[in-house]
């Protein structure tokens, strides 16, 4: 049998979580993958060396990896003193690559012929790109790595994105969306993973051209400012406006709730509302698939494959929702016998 | 035919020519390596981050590397702007090695398969090492990087040296070089790439006590204040005085000599008698074998394998060196044979 197409649409920790399950199975897999992040060691290598953000590719590439743990473990480690302190190898590994290749996606392909990555990495473009963070009451905040911390942003909440530049999706990427069985959209945040995306021209004329079918795995909890109290409908549409079409045919949900305690942390620093839900029994366009998501493994930050983030305590079971994709692939939208056969 | 068991004893740039020439023959390599470096980027990570100093430890992993030519060139990929500024790829590599792995040793084996390195480098210790540096007129100074560029070495000349702490021997050193068929030193700086190696406490002994034979290449040129005016008795000497015994059975010596254009530049900075040279018909407890070894082949700074080095623009060809030690692996010292072959 023909192995099925997949493109995966994102950056983070959703995505090096979505694609370490993915993995395992048969498939022929695309991660294309957000430019936007401006922050941390991935910032000061923009600013200083002019390179491209290297962070989320470089969490892909390690979760599509087939190399040695050591190699693996490598690529995450973050230098803890003097004046390398705070930068990651791997993005030092992706800068030198970029450098010595002289753009940014061929150097991605040379790091990963050295990490043995099964499938594709593929940056959504080879040029410099900044997300302009436009609010409520008007006013517009540059570079993505405002979005966990800008006290305005959470405040007033976000009006829209879209980018200060211009660019050029980097051909590959429309190339797998066009000929992809199904793209599956985050998990990720919205504004700083997902959305970034679809705003390089030529992404979200590609998504509606394909035939492949659409998946949306949607957060487990909402970010206060940037999704406050949202519901799956308003990721939905969310999503469905920037694309420019209602373009999402099935959604993956969790219905397993995380324990009190961890709800309560989270709505501290998120608002009320964190968790996010939805209605049942109403008629929409998409069809959403419930299952039990949650990972509920004690998260070893020392572990090699491991990405260190303390934002995301409640978060995927990353083979729960490979084996849900996968049901979904055999099975399509039939949520009905999903849900009984979960 | 089993495999001859050679280890190589230096550092540096002479170290990366002679196992890149000796690689392509079906020898068993092991390569020890000074860890007495502590200038450039190498003194930066030391000083910094406490590690053990990378730089010629890659140098000779990316010689025996048989990975592709786009890794060899990422270790030697040195970052331009920035934070980053002057250090070298390669050097981070081992340094993250080295912190993931808790010593020195177990980064670079671990650093040798990601580079599919054929044969060992083995650090002549796992311990932090510093070179004591006492001048003839009774001064002591600290540190290698201090040999190539201060005026008082150049001037006053070289006492002795010795290291500033105690250190012990790394077991496989010593346990390769009792095993040896053949001990290859140099070529490479006396005082910054070969005595360190024989101050670490075993080293010597082991080298007296191994039934290998052991050959010097000797160095093309005399470096100021380190070697003025150094004949090749002059460096057996010193060599043999460092190891406690006259040990040194053959010496490789290049007769051929490079345009005078480029000696003259050399004696400029070096001082006159640049050149090293030897008395002939003379009785010595070892013997010389001549030969064209000159690097005759324009440098190209920008080559794969290269590690710029303005310092070596009269330098070994790898691969004449190599030849000429495969014939006297064969024909032991008949330098005559050697001579008419050659």
């Amino acid at each position: 049998m023909k192995k099925k197409k997949i493109v995966t649409i994102g950056g983070g920790t959703g995505s090096f979580m979505l694609l370490s399950g993915l993995k395992k199975y048969q498939v022929d897999l695309s991660a294309i993958v957000s430019m936007a992040d401006d922050g941390g060691s991935t910032g000061v290598l923009r600013d200083e060396l002019g390179v491209l953000p290297p962070g989320d590719v470089r969490q892909c590439l390690v979760a599509l990896s087939d190399s040695s743990a050591m190699l693996r473990e490598l690529m995450n480690y973050r230098f803890e003193q003097g004046g390398l302190k705070g930068h990651n190898f791997g993005n030092l590994l992706l800068s030198a690559l970029e450098k010595i290749n002289g753009n940014f996606s061929s150097g991605v392909e040379e790091a990963a012929k050295i990490l043995n990555v099964k499938g594709e990495v593929i940056p959504v473009t080879n040029d410099n790109m900044r997300l302009a963070i436009k609010l409520k009451n008007g006013k517009t905040i540059i570079g993505e790595k405002e979005l966990d911390h800008n006290k305005e942003i959470q405040n007033i909440g976000i009006e829209k994105i879209s980018l200060l530049t211009k660019v050029s999706a980097y051909p590959l990427a429309l190339e797998k969306i066009k000929k992809a069985d199904f793209i599956i959209i985050g998990p990720g945040d919205l504004y700083g993973s997902i959305l970034p995306n679809l705003l390089v021209p030529g992404i979200s004329e590609a998504i509606k051209k394909s035939k492949a079918k659409v998946i949306y795995n949607c957060n487990l909890t909402n970010k206060r400012g940037q999704a406050s109290s949202f519901k799956v409908d308003d990721y939905v549409e969310a999503i469905n406006k920037y694309i420019g079409q209602d373009r999402i045919n099935i959604v993956t949900f969790n219905n397993r709730k995380p324990v009190k305690k961890l709800i309560e942390k989270y709505e501290k620093i998120e608002g009320r509302g964190t968790m996010v839900s939805f209605q049942e029994n109403k008629v929409r366009k998409y069809k959403i698939i419930q299952a039990d998501l949650l990972n509920r493994v004690k998260i070893d930050f020392k572990a090699t494959d491991m990405i260190s983030n303390t934002r995301s305590f409640i978060r995927h079971d990353s083979e729960k929702l490979a084996k849900l994709i996968m049901m979904i692939f055999e099975l399509g939208e039939y949520e009905n016998i999903i849900k009984k056969i979960i």
